[in-house]
């Protein structure tokens, strides 16, 4: 089985794509990580990215991938140039193997944990034979983590690289002395609002106690930052520390996001 | 590997919740279950219950339980309530293990198989540490379950409980000799409309042939209670006993939803 | 373990049905499969096939069976006919075993590999007891698929069949000298539309280079046929070879059937 050295015996692969859960194409790239890894566990982190949402998809990988085992194996795939002169790149950081299109994907992890070794994906050799222009997910991303993990070291999937793409990420602002200016950055299936200001941001900026601090947005605000969804009525809008870490609006048993139509993007206000 | 005494090789978690497939909710807390217990095998019975939807969960675990090991383990997120002052308990029932917010969602399972133990999940020995109070799929229910399998005793996991929760569920009436009045609790994807009247208490309340009963729901009317859905021309509604051991109002081929467009609640009534 | 002989240690499963995520039914059918067959591993190739749409199933098998390993057992319950009388078979092709009902899901796959063995799942020791009329994927399929993993021979299924059911599916045809119809059998989440065009049948019939072919479809025509979606400016449409070998249009970055507004059996019309 174990066609390139030393292997782990069962090895954790953890996909995330935006390919849904219509067609077959992820079950498909599970058929060739079987095929390779018999030994293999497989999960699913989401297939249902927005198409071609790589912000997205970056949000997802950075809040969950530290709940995985250090030696787990991501596959990402939202990859709107697949077949063109993108990069695939290899990444490890802190013991895991991500693979990614270099489109940014992996950039919003990066920026927190420091990469141990990039690799450009290029040796076809570890590629199923006749690869297609547009199924890469099939052909290159799940034949190169399975004989990863079947013991193909690093250095085996391609030449070195310094430098992914990163993407454009908005950080918050200070606009005035006590006033922060975030922004909206994902809404989960809940309809939370999860913005780009971090914990540690707010309480640098803003060290008042939470309850002296409001937080606005799309024309309404929330007196405090509160401790948990309950401490506000029914329907009512409540601001929190969400589980990623960050600044997030909420409405208690509800949608914030259908209570105020607002976007990625659209701006969260925080005053002390 | 195992920290906590004696276990089984390779425990079968079954993950119920409505974190919805978008996010990475649902794949987070199988991150956290391996990350403790190398060789789960986990299946997802649903991650798309209605979001918050307690009833619709309590049916769907009730409905397949059975079908699994007996020495599963069912991890049920469903929890409005989440950082409130809700108990989560862990309950023994028939050699299964099951974890659940205390809000309903295992009642309907304990009134027809009764609990052989019940504890409140208190013990944060067995948490992860910095428990957020919004996603305690991840912070508490998963790394519970997996330390269950990996041999901690449920006495671990917090004090006995006497009593759960339960829901406020409907039951059959008889409204005059040879009349039932039940009501829809459960709506499937393809719209087949399931009902509280379970086929003990039809043949107890209405002992004619099923050729002889009608069932009317939402201005409709069957004629008798048919052995499958192709007993009707397509498109016809259709009642029959479904696989979950209720009555059960169908269109061949179609949306007996669609057709009436009804919903959960709507009365349903069974003549002799 | 092993009731039925011998057994390959760890089994896979590929589900294939239109059941949904919403409901607990394709859940339940892995329990079935882990109570008989505690080593299973089990893929889920789709479970939101269109309901009932047999069409689309046999296409999704078709296009994704041969990236499995040889020994997998595919569990295919697209079943309109469910309680009726339709037959439900046991295929053997490639290595690989398909169970079906025989409603034509399987013949996209027998057309092009040839069935080396095709059994009537018939009987019922194989069966769990006490079948119901309306979840046969349950009842049958789960638990002979789990029998047949763990070591019953296919000949304990149920007596030989000699035919299966085909499904009536249109064939390219040559209009005019140099022009080719055919017409969209799938339609993919990301809305590509893949037709009955085959690689091999494109090029037989047109024997031009690629760049000199058009392919029109709903009024709007590609300028040849191109290698790669980025081949085209941004939101343009694209012909090309899909990764399943049939010729698919394509809009780069972008959806073809929201711009186009076609449906399955749109014709396209190509000219050398």
């Amino acid at each position: 089985m174990a066609k390139f050295g030393f292997h782990k015996s069962t090895p954790l692969f953890v996909l995330l794509t935006d390919f849904g859960h219509r067609d077959s194409y992820a079950g498909t790239m599970k058929g060739v990580i079987y095929s390779i890894c018999e030994n293999a566990r497989i999960v699913d982190l989401t297939h249902t990215v927005e198409p071609q949402d790589v912000i997205g998809a970056a949000f997802v990988l950075r809040s969950s991938y530290e709940y995985f085992p250090p030696d787990s194996i991501f596959v990402c795939v939202v990859d709107p140039g697949v077949g063109g002169k993108r990069d695939i790149i290899c990444m490890k950081a802190g013991g895991r193997t991500f693979l990614a299109p270099d489109n940014g994907l992996l950039s919003m992890l990066e920026a927190e944990r420091k990469a141990d070794a990039i690799r450009a994906v290029e040796n076809k050799e570890l590629w199923l034979d006749g690869v297609s222009t547009t199924f890469h997910g099939r052909d290159i991303f799940a034949p190169v983590a399975a004989r990863l993990a079947e013991g193909a070291g690093i250095e085996k999937v391609g030449p070195r690289k310094r430098t992914i793409k990163a993407l454009k990420l908005p950080k918050p602002v200070k606009t005035t002395a006590g006033t922060l200016k975030g922004e909206i950055v994902y809404i989960d299936q809940f309809g939370n609002l999860i913005t780009n200001v971090g914990e540690a941001t707010l309480q640098t900026n803003l060290p008042q106690a939470f309850e002296d601090i409001s937080v606005s947005v799309a024309g309404s605000k929330t007196k405090g930052i509160s401790g948990s969804y309950g401490d506000v009525k029914e329907g009512e809008l409540v601001a929190l520390i969400g589980s990623s870490g960050y600044l997030e609006i909420a409405a208690n048993r509800g949608s914030a996001y259908k209570k105020l139509g607002c976007e990625r993007g659209t701006d969260v206000i925080i005053k002390g």
